[in-house]
């Protein structure tokens, strides 16, 4: 057997707009060697997510910015090959160590996860951040009641689907969707979620009041843009925007203008609140054992697009402003074997 | 001595954009004679309140739209002519019946004020509804603290005078507010409130920043539009944008877009939250206790511009969005003798 090679993705340039595969590129190096007191992580899944378009960028954000010519990085699932005094071969790690394949760690930044709650994947997704997101956006900046009506932007994604699937398991009868296609859909109609495609209609405030006739109560907003303005214009008095997300402008040089309609802010006394999830992690624990227990029970079911190979996942990060995915959107770099 | 006659203001055709005299019809008709149980009312002021634009349009708000051809309606004070079992001659009372010189009532639209506090017209300003509106603004839906760094826009208004200089009195040292001309300025600055005239400026975000290093807290909103997108500039992190009024688009035909940097909702989780003075009443007596006392230690300080005559109301509150008040704007219709 030839002695593996490892590989990683580094940020070739800046992009403009959306990214391109120019702007990534394929590095090949030997597989790390640990030192005294290190792990070697092989990668099998890692994440792919549409706030790492904003760290490609140079302007501020919330993270640090990607430097170009320095390998990415993002949520990535392994397996311990070396293991240390913590760690064993054959653990299941996940790390912010994504975009390579192979890596060492002295193991302060590996978190162990079971394999028996869910396939290992599952802790980048539902499992994972995009799941904890959906909760800490609904539970905490929402907070969500039984008696909410809830709109949902990008309800097939990694975070609007499991959003739209914790609404329901928390007892909210009306949970509404918006996504892109039909085959989207069609998949949250099969869970239960009423769903349309935004691409089918030239009025969007109209189809959300058609599936909506009392209102939103709790908008949990992904997208942004036209998709905010339709939402401001169904939601009830004393309603709450939660700002999750607005992949509409995540590849614009220029931000374009925001709704027209902010004053039905105060016309109706809304809140609208940003989050981000790292401010969060104090409800990690709460949130591993309600999700684990929602999805034994089958009320919250993953699904995932599964790219092949490093080398794809420019690509698959290209991908998820087209809208590609179904679900988590995930490279897998290697068989657990 | 000649008959007195009831004059009142009625809305004649509804405005498109700013509202001009010609949608104003001034009425004469005889001093209306109380019922059995009914006081009599003469007016000594009326108040004039950027709201009232809204109610002049067709359009669905908060309030219902006033009806072409009848009489307009809003905060006044008079004086008790005919009493009744509750009311004396001579008693000093609030009511919804401005733009009218005269009224009846069977008083249980009513409210007596104490002119040993303050002059009664402080009842339409500091001790009324707008001393309201920036007390619940500022404590309930804020949640201010004395640590905030506060920016108030329209800053030398009726609402936002007062909610600068409440927050002063609740102990925070950085509040700066923005006013349209050197006059308002000055006035903000003879009571202790740092304050720039925003027509001096090309570059409000920067001109708010040389303010304010530290950043904004707490956005108490009036105007909206440029304001705001200066003011989301510049909030820091966990920052709270109370939308009190939008000002600079009340005339609008067609609302303008919203800012381009709403992204930073997000990204630096900031709030912003609509609110209406009439969801929050129940706080009008603590309200009324901490206003007083304020008034009294000189914590407060009134200004009021006045027009007289109610002939006059309709350039008043045409006034109101050229910003010709400093202060409170009001219109005496009585002398109180």
């Amino acid at each position: 057997m030839a002695t593996p090679k490892n590989h990683d993705i580094r940020l070739n340039k800046r992009p403009v707009g959306l990214p391109g595969p120019a702007d990534f590129e394929l590095a090949e190096t030997p597989v790390p060697v640990p030192g005294s007191g290190q792990v070697l992580v092989r990668n099998l899944f890692m994440s792919v997510d549409p706030y790492m378009r904003g760290r490609m960028s140079e302007r501020s954000s919330y993270v640090a910015p990607f430097q170009v010519g320095e390998t990415l990085s993002g949520g990535a699932v392994g397996k311990v090959v070396d293991g240390n005094s913590r760690f064993t071969p054959g653990d299941y790690v996940v790390s912010q160590n994504g975009w390579r394949e192979w890596f060492v760690s002295d193991g302060s930044d590996l978190r162990k996860v079971d394999p028996a709650v869910a396939p290992v994947q599952a802790y980048l997704g539902a499992l994972g951040m995009p799941g904890l997101t959906a909760y800490a956006g609904l539970k905490r900046v929402g907070q969500l009641t039984p008696e909410d009506r809830v709109f949902v932007s990008a309800a097939a994604g990694a975070v609007g689907s499991v959003a739209c699937q914790i609404a329901r398991a928390m007892g909210c009868e009306v949970v509404v969707g918006s996504v892109g296609t039909d085959a989207k859909r069609q998949w949250l109609e099969s869970l239960g979620i009423e769903a349309f495609n935004y691409r089918d209609t030239d009025d969007l405030a109209g189809t959300i009041a058609e599936h909506m006739p009392g209102g939103i109560d709790l908008d949990f907003e992904n997208v942004g843009g036209a998709h905010l303005e339709a939402a401001l214009d169904n939601m009830r008095e004393q309603g709450r925007i939660v700002l999750c997300g607005l992949i509409d402008q995540y590849n614009d040089a220029e931000p374009p203008p925001g709704p027209r309609n902010l004053d039905l802010l105060l016309k109706r006394r809304l809140a609208m609140r940003g989050f981000i999830v790292i401010d969060h992690f104090d409800l990690f624990e709460n949130f591993l054992q309600d999700m684990s227990r929602w999805i034994a029970e089958g009320k919250v079911q993953r699904r995932e697009t599964i790219v092949n190979g490093i080398e794809n996942a420019p690509a698959a990060l290209i991908g998820l402003f087209r809208g590609d995915n179904i679900g988590k959107m995930l490279v897998k770099l290697a068989d657990d074997d």
